[in-house]
């Protein structure tokens, strides 16, 4: 029984991981970008921590994987690209960069659910990049440059090492 | 090449309904609730598709199970929580209401990526729920104890036949 509810100890982490991510989105909504970037650094504590326990206790499974990976898509993909929305001045590619964000993060988690790498990833995990867009978001700063180039490198074929 | 590019159709209907759940997010937080439920429909148009015109062009791929559960997160969880949200009075149950669809949908999700079923759903699938509060949204109406019901049946150990 104990045993059991160790076990999904790693899974609540992921929840915890996707609920900052939707709470990050909500609270961009009322106008607080700033604070919605603080939540994406708090769904990147969970994420951070949920692969690590689960190999600790040996409780990696099917059902965690995607857990992880669908709280992933809204933490470091839409949370981050709607927080560059709401900085970023009105234009084409503003909006270009904004679809292209999200876009090649989705592709990037379904390619490696579906291939999985052992060690290392293929191309720049959306954490990361993410990551990069939440620091941005917190000094109100934005640049469609850099998101358009996080976009492109999370589908690049560049080998990264797992931290 | 051509059949190559054929068998990609699916996946660009999957990202389809991907960028039509990030665009619903945006709308609404543009103040407009309405046509964000718009948005909810069109991505539940792309659904509908890809997995009938993968079934049809035998073009079935893990790649693309996981790029239509990672769209449906966003375009059925998210996004309807969100527009709840936005006509919903601000209250403790509204809030529980809030946070509860889209983690139920999550676990929803997971499960059935971890562990699929054939014929048959064990809950009522995400895009049904999702589209019930899209409906909701179309007539600026909430109901957190809908919303709720939605989320528990989403989890509930309850056969569903696949249309």
């Amino acid at each position: 029984m104990l045993i059991q509810l160790v076990k999904t100890l790693p899974n609540v982490f992921s929840i915890g991981n996707f609920i900052c991510g939707v709470l990050s989105i909500t609270i961009n909504m009322s106008g607080f970008p700033e604070a919605s970037a603080i939540f994406i650094f708090l769904a990147a504590f969970f994420d951070l921590f949920d692969g690590r326990i689960a190999r600790k206790l040996k409780a990696d499974s099917a059902l965690g994987i995607h857990l992880d990976s669908l709280a992933d898509i809204v933490s470091f993909g839409v949370a981050p690209a709607l927080l560059f929305h709401s900085f970023a001045p009105v234009s084409l590619l503003t909006s270009f960069a904004f679809i292209l964000f999200p876009t090649m993060g989705v592709v990037r988690l379904a390619r490696f659910s579906a291939h999985p790498t052992r060690g290392y990833f293929i191309g720049v995990p959306i954490p990361a990049a993410g990551l990069i867009l939440a620091f941005m978001g917190l000094f109100s700063y934005s640049s469609s440059f850099i998101t358009i180039i996080l976009a492109v490198l999370m589908v690049a074929p560049i080998k990264v090492k797992k931290l």
